[in-house]
C-alpha cells in the first residue's frame, strides 16, 4: 500500500473571544485538514494546527510523503527530523512560553509529522480493521474522560459577519459567570473534572472563581488552574497557598509561573508548608529530553501531553511511559479544534495507559455549523468520548463542510495566530504580554 | 480475531560447555516454543525461555490468552502486571546479580508477557500481511548486525549421548583459541563487532585475549568484553585502564563489577584518568525504573535491551526511546535460542531506533540439529539478519524438529537453568559463584 496524494485543506473555524495570558483569541481559529490517499482506495485524515506555518510545514514534507507505505512511520519520522536539524538556523528559542502553541519553528517538524502519522494510523486502522488505538498496542480504556475547559471571554460566540455564531456562554469575567459556564458545560456534557485557564484578572479574582467553582460542584470535581505563566514566583506560592484545598484530591496548578527552575522553587516552597499540590505543565515541558530534567528539578509532576504537539499518537505512548518511569502523571491539552481532532486525542488518550486525568478540550467553545466530521458533532457521555467500534479514528470528512470551511479561510486575511495582535485590536492598543504580569 | 488456543512446547536444544562467570551451561539449553492459535486460522508464535518456571509462568497466563483479541496487548500486559503484584510476596530480590537470567521470580511476569506479545505481533503481522517491525511503527532498518559472541568453554559441542553435537570450536581456554573461535565466526557469520564473554579466567588472561583480538582483527572491529560482575571495582578499574584503547571505537565494558554504585565509581575513577571508555549493563540495570537512576550515577551508558527480557518489542522500543531521551546508547543481550528467537530480535531490533551496536547472538553455539525454524537455520549475510520480506516475524515452525525437541526435553531430567550446579557437576565439585572473585 503506497500514499499517492496528500491533500490539505486549510479550513476557518469561527472562535469565541476567549481570553488567557496570551491574549485573545481571533474571531476565527485556523486548522488543516489532512487527507492521505492511498493506491488501495484508503484514505487517511488527520486535523492539525492552520495557517500558513503548518501548511508549509506540511507542504515541505510532501516528497516523503508521496509513494511512502504508511506503516513506515520510523522512516518518516528520521526523515523529517534530520530536515529539522537541517534548518535549525531558524530564529527562535526551544521555549514556548512566548509563543503560541503551534507556532514555535523549532519543533514545527514534530507538529507536521504529528498530522501525518495520525493520518497513516487512520489508514493502517482502515486497512486492519481496527481502531487507532488498537492498532498501536491495544486501549487501555474504552472511554476517555475529557475536563469542562473553562475560560474567561467577552461577550461574543465567535466568526463575523454571516459567519457570526450565537454566543451560547456570553461575557465570563467573574467568578458568577465561570460557575454558570461550568454549569452549562456539565449539563450539556457530563464533564466531571474543571479546568479554568487563568492568567487574565487578578489573581485574587481567579482564586474567587476556583473557590466558587468548589462551592458550586464539591469536592468530587477535581478543580485545575492554569495562568500560562502569568505569575511570579511569589504569587504562583500565594495562589498555592490560598487554594491549597481546591486545587487537592485530583486537581493541579499548571504552569503558573515560567521555566522550570521558577515551577521548582514554587514547589519547593509549598512543599515546606506541607503544600503538595501538583503542578502540571505544557509550556516549561515541551519535549522529551526536558521531562527528566522537569524530575530532577521536581518543577513538574504531570506532563501534559497532545498527539498535535507531541509527534502523534505514538510519541504520546512514549511521553506516557517516561513519565511513568520517571514517576510522573500524564494529562492532555488542547487547542481550538473540530471532532477529527477530538478523535486523534481520544485514541491517543485510551491508548496511553499512564494518563490519569481527564484530558482538556476546547470543543465546547466550537459549534455544529463549522463540524468538518461527518453526521455532526462527536458525542459525549458523562463527560467521556467513547472509542467507535470502527476503523482507524472512527470519524469521516463531510466534505460540504470541509469546503464552507476553506471558503471561510479564503475570506479572511487571518494567517498566524496571534492572541497578542487580537488583544491590541479588541481589547487595549496597548496591550502587550508581559510575563510575569502578577 | 480471538486467540482460540495456546500451545507451549517445552523443548531441550543441545548447547556447549560455555563458561562464564554464572558457571558452566549444562550440556542442554531449555527453551519454550509458543502457539497462539486464532479463529481465524492464523497461528503466531514465539520462542522463551525454557523450564518449570518459565512454562508456570505461561500457564498462569492462559486464563487471560485464551479468548483474547491479539491486538488488546495493553490490556494484557497490565492484567499480568496486576497479577504479578498479587504474587509479590514471592521470594526473590529486583537483582538479577546472583541470578542466571530467566530465573528471576519478581520480574517473570514480563518475560511471560513477552513471549505472549511476540507471538500476538506474528499474529497481527500474518493478519495486515507486514512484517512485525512494520506493524509496530515501522523499521529503522532493514538489516540488524549481530555480534560475534566469544566465550570461553571447555571441549565439547552439547548435548549427550545419541544427541551429542559435533565440537566445531573446540576447547577455547586461552587467548590463541579465542582468536581461533572469532575467525571461525567471522569467516562464516561475517560479524563486523565482537564480544567476549569474560569474568571465567584470571583477569590478565582476558585482558590477554582481548588485546589478541584486536591485535588479529584490528581497529574496525569493535570489541566488549562482559564478565557478569566477576570483578571488584578495583578490578574493573584496572582492566577498564589496562584495555582503555582496545574498548573505545565502538566497544564497551559490560558489567564489570556488581550494582550501579560499583559501576558508578568505576566510571567516575576512569573519568578522572581521562578514560571515557562505556559502560554497559543488563545486570545492574533490568527494569526501566533503573534507567533513570543508572544516568544519575553516570553507571551505564550503554542499557542492553533484548525482546525476551524486557517484555517484548515494544517494551525494546520503549526503552530505546527512555535510552535516547536519558542520553544513552542500545544494545541487545542473548542467551541460548534458536532462529524463532532470533527473528524476534532482529525485529525489535529493526524497530528500535536508538540501536545503535550489534546485538549479542548466541546463534553460532547453537547447531541445524536442534533448529525449529522451517527451512533450517537463518542465513547471516555479513553479520547481519535481514527483515524477510514476509508477515509476521518471517519464520514458520518445522513440527517435526519441535517434537524432537520435545522427546529431548522428555528424555532429560534438567528442568531449571543452573549454571553453578553445572561447574560442580563438571569441573570443580566445589565451586562456588563469589561475587567479586578477582
Amino acid at each position: 500500500m503506497t500514499i499517492t496524494e496528500m491533500k490539505l485543506h486549510p479550513i476557518a473555524i469561527a472562535d469565541p473571544p476567549l481570553r488567557s495570558s496570551y491574549g485573545l483569541h481571533a474571531p476565527f481559529a485556523l486548522r488543516t485538514i489532512v487527507e492521505l490517499k492511498t493506491d488501495s482506495g484508503i484514505t487517511g485524515i488527520a486535523e492539525t494546527y492552520g495557517g500558513d506555518g503548518p501548511l508549509a510545514g506540511l507542504e515541505a514534507a510532501r516528497p516523503h510523503v508521496t509513494g511512502m507505505d504508511p506503516f513506515q512511520l520510523t522512516r518518516l519520522f528520521e526523515a523529517m527530523a534530520r530536515d529539522a536539524v537541517a534548518a535549525s538556523d531558524v530564529a527562535g528559542g526551544r521555549s514556548q512560553t512566548y509563543l503560541v502553541p503551534g507556532e514555535n519553528p523549532l519543533d514545527r517538524h514534530m507538529r507536521t509529522y504529528a498530522a501525518l502519522e495520525i493520518a497513516c494510523l487512520d489508514i493502517i486502522g482502515k486497512a486492519v480493521g481496527k481502531p487507532v488505538c488498537d492498532v498501536v498496542g491495544g486501549r487501555a480504556r474504552d472511554e476517555v474522560s475529557f475536563s469542562a475547559y473553562l475560560f474567561y471571554k467577552h461577550a461574543g460566540g465567535g466568526g463575523v459577519g454571516g459567519d457570526a455564531r450565537e454566543d451560547e456562554y456570553g461575557e465570563i469575567l467573574d467568578p458568577k459567570a465561570v460557575v454558570r459556564s461550568c454549569r452549562q458545560m456539565i449539563d450539556q456534557y457530563g464533564f466531571r473534572e474543571i479546568k479554568l485557564k487563568g492568567g487574565v484578572l487578578d489573581p485574587e479574582e481567579e482564586i474567587a472563581s476556583i473557590r466558587a467553582l468548589r462551592e458550586e460542584f464539591g469536592a468530587s470535581y477535581p478543580l485545575r488552574i492554569d495562568p500560562n505563566c502569568a505569575w511570579s514566583v511569589d504569587t504562583s506560592v500565594e495562589v498555592g497557598r490560598a487554594l491549597k484545598d481546591e486545587l487537592s484530591g485530583g486537581g493541579y496548578l499548571e504552569d503558573p509561573c515560567a521555566t522550570l527552575e521558577g515551577m521548582g522553587e514554587v514547589r519547593r516552597r509549598l512543599l515546606a508548608e506541607g503544600n503538595d499540590t501538583p503542578q502540571a505543565s505544557n509550556v516549561a515541558v515541551t519535549c522529551m529530553a526536558q521531562v527528566p530534567e522537569a524530575g530532577r528539578l521536581d518543577a513538574v509532576q504531570i506532563v501534559l501531553s497532545d498527539p498535535h504537539y507531541w509527534g502523534g499518537v505514538r510519541q504520546v505512548q512514549s511521553l506516557s511511559h517516561l513519565c511513568g518511569v520517571m514517576g510522573m502523571g500524564l494529562s492532555m491539552h488542547s487547542n481550538s479544534h473540530l471532532g477529527v481532532s477530538l478523535m486523534a486525542m481520544a485514541h491517543a488518550a485510551a491508548a496511553a495507559p499512564n494518563l490519569t486525568f481527564a484530558c482538556d478540550t476546547h470543543y465546547p467553545w466550537q459549534t455544529a455549523q463549522d463540524e468538518v466530521a461527518a453526521g455532526g458533532r462527536i458525542p459525549f457521555h458523562n463527560g467521556c468520548v467513547r472509542i467507535p467500534d470502527k476503523p482507524g479514528l472512527g470519524v469521516d470528512l463531510d466534505y460540504d463542510q470541509v469546503a464552507r470551511g476553506r471558503e471561510r479561510y479564503e475570506k479572511i486575511p487571518l494567517r498566524k495566530r496571534d492572541d497578542e495582535a487580537e488583544m491590541r485590536k479588541h481589547v487595549d492598543p496597548n496591550w502587550k504580554r508581559v510575563l510575569p504580569r502578577w
